[in-house]
């Protein structure tokens, strides 16, 4: 049997995305009942880059199974990341452990060490490409909170375009269907035109707008994100639009009364701090899920209840156009390529279109 | 419930110290009878700042209790410590574990974090403010090497102005009760007023001197810290004076036959190494008694045996005037204020009078 | 009863040998009769360089016998390393940790360490000195691999000069005895002269060779070690020879069915990528023994299984010529000599012979 490795969201179906949700409620109710599941199993955090709080997630996660944890956090000081092949170390450190999660600034890094893993990887980031349990973490919480995840208006605030906690969220919750949408941004930082291109396509209605103020009222949901400052087209555009897509007292006023507010943290400043005491600020709790989320994950895949699935893929003439891509340092990778979501050719690491 | 959380060791009664004491002892003596006591439950270590030695204490502590550890100890590579308030790194990591133990270079930085809390934490020093786990691991030291806590005559000798170990231990010792102080230092380097305030509001018997070689035959215990070169008001001084403060087996030959000496450490040269394989040199013992001693607070933090109690606070109208309180770099705390020990207003964080 | 550290292969012997490779090997084929014998056992890892490998393997071990870990791996953050003598550290360490396992850039730090620790010590190398536990590795993949340790014919290519872990490899299978040696390397990087008294003395047959590709086949097991380029006597002879060291597909059709190929990693470029799914290649496998053979080591120390015994020392009148030896930076170390293989003085860190 193929190893199950979970690289992107969609390596499962929607039917285990549901069995995901379902057990990690399970846990997050009744934790005693699965403090030895992963008894005897260890996992390593390969970080190679910093992400202390997504790492300390896992950790607990595990940890709250039985299971144990090795790993590095550090990459300046780790040999690991010195003179060695991503192939290298991956063979290696997988015959160590029973699981890997993994942590890359290069987009594909993480599908790369699957082709060489000797044991499951989960992909804890992979530079701008995917981010999965973040998106499960928002799944579960839509669950928890709101009880279902279909006929809401989600407002998606902030930086539309290249935030990929957005972009995944959207993709994912189009997969399930019923929901609509408002996107709250500036004219620079719309959602790129292949998530309308999904959402048109599963047929999610859509709707676009300049302020939170004048749409706060009609949502269900609202996902904030920040928008760096450097992200405006001008100064003068930032200090005089930033407070239009700040969330604060005044606007929650206008907002319904069972609004969820999530929120991928950390926040810097685009959600007043005077709002964490609002019982409609869920995003510590998104947080805190995140930890469930990854116990239902880490133990599916260590007990093999679900199903993941890796793209087929075909050997390409040229390497991928990218310049992110890990296909770009790590020499010996094969220059993969796989069929997209609307059946073009993508590099089967970052999932950049072929030229 | 209120959350019970030890950032002074004033936080709990002399009556629960005496529990903590005989706990400690007990684990001591039997340590397998614990080995599952904490099953089940995760300890985070945020070190804000390196201190490798307490921290590996704490863990080996959490681990023997059957405990389990995440955490963090290298600020500089943490992305928590980057951009993120104080309080949403707690807020998030106190919904992956069960307990904090939390190390921060800035003075009421624990006190701070425990107001936004969802688990205990547990001061593992703050700047120079408070280090209670190390009092905790001398009184215990005292008790195991002496038998008692109350009818010694204790010398105190090196930086008694700056050093926080000092006066913890001269404040727990006082209100114990029963005890002689000897003071040795330089008279730039002092115990501050306040210090000596406690001394004699408790009625314990103190006094002052210059050398250690005068005053060594009338101590029961020895408590040496270290003067930092630069803490002597001349260089001159400094090359006439060192000598003066460092244990050698010339001292230790007119010492007690029972005389214990202790050393927070590390230790540069205050101390020489020809003393370690003395009897009375405890110093090493009193490091091993550390992990006791925290195994002990742990358990009963989380087996809530023991009362925790913050003192009541109220909200003044300006700021802390210590500039190394937390209170000025984490904006949104509310500006508390408490009464210390003589009724006077002081920073609820960091204990500085109130102007 | 003495404390058994083991800081070099031979204080263990040939037949302590054969019951750590017995007990590796099972352990590697029946791990779950493993999964508690170290519970309540602490190892305290303490890498004063960093080696990710090694630390996770060590790590690894200790969790997969149910024990559990603590420790630094990054001496530049860590406070134990800034202005702490090692004899300190080590006495505050051992009091926590049933067991340390030391690495350190100073050549006989570990011996040092184990005159001062209150439990076992494993060295993880010191320096260019020792890594017993690597060697332990090869001997135990050479055990799976060939089914035996005499009878071979054994090339070793590359850097035989600096190369520790052939050093011992070779003084290791000189004890068991019964193989021959190929020694294939330029001549200003040939095998040191007390490595071949070595093989003389123990009547192994040995010849040396320019190239790899005039005797691979020839071998039924080939040790790859990398050359750096600066060791090499010119450039120009860096860029005609170095091919002549690399093992390569072409290379590989002229050697036998069951040739093994060993490296002790990481490889640079020494062994082309393209030889990785020879079945012939066995470093991948070789690697994920280290931590079988760790396991084995950590549980015989712990249950006391196997006879440590260190080498007799004397007191010498000067010290240590080697100035790279740990004698050099920790002043309070005793001048330590003892008899080395030969029945010459040697240093007892570092074994540097006596002037």
């Amino acid at each position: 049997m193929a190893l199950r490795h979970l690289i992107d969201l969609n390596d499962c179906t929607v039917r285990d995305w549901d069995e995901l949700i379902r057990l990690a409620s399970d846990i997050r109710l009744n934790p005693t009942d699965y403090l030895s599941r992963c008894r005897g199993h260890i996992m390593a955090t390969l970080f190679y880059e910093p992400s202390t709080r997504t790492q300390m997630s896992f950790q607990a996660a595990m940890l709250r199974l039985g299971g144990q944890i090795i790993g590095f956090d550090n990459p300046v000081n780790s040999s690991v990341s010195k003179g060695e092949s991503l192939k290298d170390t991956i063979r290696i450190v997988s015959g160590y452990s029973d699981i890997i999660v993994m942590r890359h600034p290069q987009e594909g890094a993480t599908k790369a060490a699957s082709l060489f893993s000797l044991c499951p990887i989960i992909n804890a980031g992979d530079g701008g490409h995917m981010h999965p349990t973040q998106t499960l973490t928002d799944l579960l919480t839509l669950s928890i909170e709101k009880g279902s995840l279909s006929g809401h208006t989600i407002g998606l605030c902030g930086d539309l375009r290249y935030g990929r906690t957005v972009h995944s969220l959207v993709t994912a919750m189009c997969k399930i269907g019923g929901n609509k949408f408002k996107l709250i941004s500036t004219p620079e930082l719309t959602l790129p035109q292949y998530v309308k291109d999904i959402m048109q396509k599963s047929g999610c209605e859509f709707s676009e707008a300049n302020t939170l103020e004048e749409c706060i009222g009609e949502l269900d949901v609202l996902y904030m994100t920040r928008i760096q400052r450097e992200r405006f087209s001008t100064p003068e555009a930032y200090e005089c639009q930033r407070g239009v897509f700040v969330l604060d007292s005044a606007k929650m006023k206008k907002a319904k009364s069972d609004l969820v507010v999530l929120h991928p943290l950390p926040r810097v400043d685009e959600i007043a701090i005077e709002i964490d005491d609002d019982p409609r600020a869920a995003y510590f709790r998104q947080a805190a899920n995140g930890m469930y989320a990854r116990m239902a994950l880490i133990l599916n895949i260590i007990e093999e209840n679900i199903e993941l699935t890796q793209p087929e893929v075909t050997v390409g003439a040229s390497n991928c156009p990218n310049p992110r891509c890990i296909s770009h340092s790590e020499h010996y990778l094969p220059h993969y390529f796989k069929a997209d979501a609307i059946g073009k050719s993508a590099c089967a690491y970052c999932d950049e279109k072929a030229l």
